[in-house]
């Protein structure tokens, strides 16, 4: 019986924090303090954690940060306002606004609004269309490039192979997709996308060497839909309540992950996996950011 | 033996010309005088032609237009220079650059500095971004646009279906996956991408309802290719030279035609078939610019 191994985001996702850490020393040595801002509006208490947990990995890794909470009501406009304050504020090298937001506000008008340069979120539409067209001067979204530096630090090379990704949304399916295509070691492979409308799910993901599931179905994919020896991704996450504890819920993926454990080469867990990265190459891009506001750093 | 029905783009751009004339005719109503300028720089004979088709096509519209040559000897600020005084010209709509430029110009500059609103190739990556996120606020590149409003002419649904697209350019392939993926009835289709680095291309192409060649590789695409039935699109453009006629050349497609011809069930002609989509779509994108311009028309 065939164990797969795991990609233990977890831990490329520390060794990605002792390099920004690192870029932050340096940034610091030549008088620069690199500074990011949250947006967080109503009292959403998942919203509120996530915060929590990215400013606290900010302060851990040396970076400035500063919450802005807004109440439920705030209108459109004022946030908007706020985030001009932001972009014009030269002290403030990436902004954040915590997802998802009030019906009144407009998820679109929110990230169109956000300095491209400052968006470490990559959800601007110059920097999505940027990863589109190639061009690496943009951020792309924070999911689909933890995934891709999760294949390079396990040596997993993605030119020629199948990639089957399940799930267009904006901030993985659809990004993701265009990072595996582009021309380099990294991408070159040859992406399928697949989601509601898709029909033979289960064959298309048998002939995937790379399977990512990013569609929020609690465990999907079955281990007969996975090819012997697959890399397998599972980016979704579920709560389900426990029959067999009420009140108590649990934590899914979109991967079975005992089935898939049995088929697959290499298989991330979850949690553990995808999750740690986003936080960290959230945190990169915000160096990166700095960085190139400072005149320096690698690109 | 089958024979494939002829998707004729010449025939789906002369409807779209008289629906675009139509607009035309209705901003003049209003005192709106749609003008399109053209920039062309160095003397490629095929560029000179190019532009040429799109102004007597522009004039033959009612719409304005304007050429700008410029020598092969121009700087990128030269021309950077030119591109932003007609930004700044309200009586102009549309603006568009004729590729390739020579090697001194940056494409990537060029496409950065039109104004997005003016755009009317769709190559800004604001308008990439958009393309990719769903929102149709932006410019859809030409030549996808076309191929999708064939599909529209002819009734032909790609919601559920196998969609594989040779060629992963950022004019065709990867703007075209973007349409076909987005949410809608002319979209939705589950989409693979090939490229020079793919495997398994005749089994993938085996596999697909609609077939899209856009690589440049003359007749790549052979009978046994092609699943029976299927929607077959011929982007390619080569030239080759004719073996029997000494010092003549002829023009073929990415796909075989009379093979194709035998097991397809729709079938673009070459030429004929996507190329006069191109032009048709660009004025119907500067008649759009001039509707929005002008705050009137259906988006």
């Amino acid at each position: 019986m065939q164990r797969a191994k795991l990609l233990e985001g977890r831990v490329v996702a520390a060794g990605l924090h002792q390099r920004t850490k690192a870029r932050v020393a340096e940034l610091r040595r030549r008088g620069v303090e690199p500074a990011v801002t949250f947006f967080r509006v109503g009292e959403d208490p998942a919203s509120e954690l996530y915060v929590r947990m990215k400013e606290k990995r900010a302060k851990d890794l040396g970076i400035l940060s500063e919450v802005i909470a807004m109440p439920s009501s705030t209108t459109e406009r004022e946030l908007l306002t706020r985030l001009e304050e932001k972009n014009r504020d030269s002290r403030i090298h990436g902004i954040l606004v915590q997802m998802p937001l009030p019906r009144q506000i407009r998820t679109e008008a929110v990230c169109q609004t956000i300095d491209p340069s400052k968006d470490i979120d990559g959800f601007h539409p110059i920097n999505a269309g940027k990863l589109l067209l190639g061009d690496p001067s943009g951020f792309p979204p924070c999911t689909p490039a933890g995934i891709c530096e999760i294949f390079r630090h396990y040596g997993l090379v993605t030119a020629g192979a199948e990639v089957v990704i399940l799930g267009r949304s904006n901030i993985v399916g659809k990004p993701l997709a265009a990072l595996l295509l582009a021309k380099g070691p990294q991408g070159d492979a040859s992406v399928t996308v697949l989601h509601s409308q898709s029909r033979h799910i289960p064959e298309h993901c048998r002939r995937a060497d790379f399977l990512i599931a990013a569609l929020g179905k609690a465990e999907f994919v079955r281990g007969d839909m996975i090819k012997a020896g697959a890399v397998v991704v599972d980016v979704g996450v579920t709560r389900l309540l426990d029959s067999s504890l009420p009140g108590e819920s649990r934590i899914v993926g979109d991967v079975h992950f005992s089935e898939a454990c049995q088929v697959a080469g290499w298989l991330t867990p979850n949690p553990g996996g995808v999750g740690p990265m986003t936080i960290a190459m959230l945190l990169a891009n915000t160096v990166k950011a700095a960085e190139r506001s400072a005149g320096c750093g690698a690109d």
